[in-house]
């Protein structure tokens, strides 16, 4: 039985992690942490979890962590990296589904998130946990840096074509668009109810920070790191769902994507090729892990290949993702507790 | 292993036995029909169940469905009564989602479906379908008619107070409002997107199909059969949900039914009495089997009462239930495959 | 020309008596206030209103208010009531849509709204500006008090009857149904995309601030003061709509309210009385100044009449109704700048 | 005043319509047609008019159409090339919203809507109705193809820059998005409600009927007819708005964009270029005839320029593009009934 602490768990991805680690029987949640709602019971906050769940929130530097066997940080950037080296120096193994370790150049990160990191020599040491990229680094590691929810749609979307050189990878579009509760938990104008129905819109259109969490997966994969890409996120006025529509040149006009994908993806338990100029709707994936993509080739040679990509931000993009790289961890069957189908309607 | 059949599969109430049934051990789907999709695929038309489901939908008249042990029907009303004398015979037990059985007298159920019944004996042989009310008779039936959505959330929400003789049966309020998964999936003008969407409506407010349905189970735990139901229903632009609120007249003001709720429920494993005053939302059991309920006391001797009753119209008032009673008829633990907490957000 | 100042115009009222004012010929937008935006252009808040607007944000306490002719406060509760006897003074007249002036007893609005009165004196002074109530009043007035949202669906719905003594005043249930902008333009939890969406709730149902409000109207049209009205809010999951369901219980069995209703609001430009049994929907009213009204009749003696009544709480439920006062209080035709139909969809 | 009819007035596009043209002082609309409704009132289908428009729906072949001097089709495409030579020969102007009109060459008109066109010589009399494409032939025009609603908010966001050489016209992207009222008002599975809230999807993606209308159009102001275009829809779970993301490769790196788009559409009352790098939203449209445009320079040489567009579908992109396109015809104020800004929220 694994013991687990979750630090931040009154946000979605915190209650997306309950919720599937309640159906999780190699593991017990221990320790559940909350700075603002500390002292209430985690079913006060997501009275969904009635009956399901009997903890009481503590605060982040509660030394009930320590004894955990893994802790899973749900929290905003820049506050995992306060608490992560003394936890691993307790022999906690660490999943931080935020972005303080996933990119590797600390004055990348620093230009992005706009705040020193403390902990730098800890960015080496961090797996980034795509498990379709680095299942082996996983499995040997007690630092993850959860995937951004875009960074996961869009890099295994991309993936295959770029590490055998199919596409150019010079002139990729991505189009991403996202459900609301990828801004978070938290009260925001920008996020209100009556701001964003019946409403679409793109944002953060000259730079949005998943950006070079993106390039450095899409440089690692191919010989001269020379991803060019533009990338333009959306606003789409539903809870759950991502969708990223790719615009990709194909090196060679006689190769068929689909052959290469179905192969690369044939034993990955999370990701689903679908027949050829499929149309995947992010309803297909609600509450489930699965990412599915599907290539619409060109219809003429100066036509780019469009590649669809559909995950749910908060299962595969975010606590889903966590779990499979936490079952990966600790030796267990990868796709335990990861199961279900999408929730249709 | 129990090998089931599902009838009318491409509903949503059947893509959500799909769904739940995929994740139960004990069960073995063999056989899905659809007249209008037959030799298709059920992931051709329900794509979020690629890799769980291999099945192709066969017609309803299919002779498979007679060595399954058990058959769903997921089907509209009045096409269950023309299959299901035949499949009895063939020893097939039965579990129709549809009203095609709920009620006993004949004379009522013509009145308000507008169609002559073709098997009105069974009437009397099938066991109305709501574990709270008839477990024993559920364990042993053949022909379980499952509970209508609103008849589900209305019934639990008064059944402790009518049968103790809590409340005034000649005068209750049922304002109950749905999510439009509950008007089927099928092609209708009136539930289009957009003439749902950024709306709210009451409708059939002159008498609903389910209103002789919620009379005669209140009816059936009254000494007088005396129950005097007004019940209007309402349209929510949402998928899933179901919510009722409703009005009552305490018979004796010093009476807290607060108590008599949370005893009268308390093995159940489906039906949660939260606290005095609380404020249920119907989020909190999406994709859940349960019924959560809670109970404002008026604020003075002339105010009603008001309960507030939730579930999620396709689980507790469908599929979910179904397989509860599944479970029962069976002799397996009565919450297999329905454990799920509600999705959050 | 009237020369019109907003204070508060960054809420969804006040941009709702922009673009409602922006096409009345006999209006000229002046000033405009927020604390929170001072410096910023309102087409800096609100894109909608480009080229249709030119103004800049000063604050509440800016002087250029004093020379207005009229001034809309669309503050929260509490606001107005520091500016408004200065102003007064000023001889500007006051349209109040928070609920500052809305109760005539102080002690009542002090429990209600939980802090001190700064200018009880005016409370007697203020007209409550429900124009199918108070018209003559209204034309005189100096202090409009714009009724709340709930208190204009439910009082329209209501007053015909209640007037002529045909329903019992003492057994009244308004289960009341809002749109998400009802809670206002600001950052909350509770109103965030991903709290509200697919989901639906009661809320306060212990009591909501807008109860004595209504109560206070309903007593005024009757001999005896005796009000007796059960009142539960809900929130639905759009923006804009009002929606509430009256159950009453005729005195007469025999009164065919549907005659009295269609005679009370004959000439009333802003009332629709659909015909009977009629199944009125907000979205036929959105972006509208009317109130649409339909009766259903109980189907026997012992049950209730069911009233519907549906709003636009931003239009006739505010802004919409608080021009409507305004073009009373300056002679001008009454439905000046209110004639737009609904938008469907 | 303008004696007009529309035919089809039981869609989206036709009850928009008749909700602008009953805000327009100088029009008189005198015929509605449908053949599923015929012999109902407007206000049975469309409560939303109550009070405002008394009319009865008679059927398409009506002879009360031959004497308004405007006729509107609002048909499916395939019906008013049925009707239209025979109109103009009793010298009825027509707008026809529908596709019959909107293709030059006949084989391609046929190739895309897969039916055999019955008035092809009428092709080249018939104005593509975009104002600030055609303003002077649209005023001499006899029969207008109104735009489609997608051509409408791509053309307008590349007329600038293709006119003018700015961009490689073989290199652009149009990834597109449409609120589901697009879909017309039809019972049709796939926009019932719960097939498409809370989810989003491409459609289309290897070809949209909209296609090559948009290729017409910026082909037409190019020197040499070389537009390479890449065209996704994609479905928003909204029921108004478009929004267009455009990535296009400038000529000269140093060329400013915004300017050029601001000087081009300077004197366009209803095209609005937001300040570089700015975010429109579509509700910021809602219900207007507004056009908003938003640039955003690449970052680096190597990347696109992104232009961002949004319209109403229904307006700028349907209804109120007609009227538009009416009153040029009828030397009124282009902007007569069209000033109404965004519905926010």
């Amino acid at each position: 039985m694994i013991s687990v602490g979750i630090v931040g768990a009154t946000g979605y991805t915190g209650v997306e992690l309950l919720r599937l680690l309640s159906a999780h029987e190699g593991v017990d949640v221990k320790v559940v942490t909350s700075n603002s709602e500390k002292g209430k019971t985690v079913t006060d906050v997501f009275p969904s979890l009635r009956s399901t769940i009997d903890l009481i929130f503590v605060e982040h530097e509660s030394e009930q962590l320590n004894s955990c066997d893994l802790i899973f940080f749900a929290t905003p950037h820049a506050i995992a990296m306060n608490y992560v080296p003394k936890l691993l120096e307790h022999d906690c193994k660490i999943i931080d589904l935020s972005a303080d370790f996933r990119i590797k150049d600390v004055g990348i990160w620093e230009k992005w998130y706009q705040v020193k990191h403390v902990c730098p020599e800890l960015l080496q040491t961090a797996v980034y946990g795509l498990p379709e990229l680095n299942r082996a680094e996983i499995k040997r590691a007690s630092l993850i840096a959860n995937p951004g929810c875009y960074p996961t749609a869009i890099t295994l979307a991309l993936l295959p074509a770029l590490k055998q050189g199919l596409i150019n990878p010079q002139d990729i579009i991505a189009d991403a668009k996202s459900g609301v509760s990828g801004a978070g938990r938290k009260a925001a104008l920008a996020s209100q109810f009556s701001e964003v129905a019946e409403s679409f819109k793109a944002y953060s259109a000259s730079g949005h920070r998943h950006l070079p969490e993106i390039i450095q997966s899409l440089n690692l994969v191919q010989q001269n790191n020379e991803t060019n890409l533009s990338f333009i996120p959306h606003l789409v006025p539903m809870n759950r769902g991502m969708f990223a529509t790719i615009y990709v040149k194909p090196t060679d006009q006689n190769t068929v994507l689909q052959k290469h994908y179905v192969d690369f993806y044939a034993d990955e338990p999370f990701v689903d090729v679908m027949p050829e100029r499929a149309h995947p709707d992010t309803r297909s994936v609600k509450g489930s892990n699965t990412c599915r993509i599907a290539i619409h080739p060109g219809e003429s040679e100066s036509q780019p290949t469009v590649i669809l990509s559909v995950i749910d931000n908060l299962v595969k993009g975010a606590a889903g993702q966590a779990i499979q790289n936490m079952n990966l961890m600790f030796g267990l069957d990868e796709g335990t507790a990861l199961s279900a189908s999408g929730l249709i309607p």
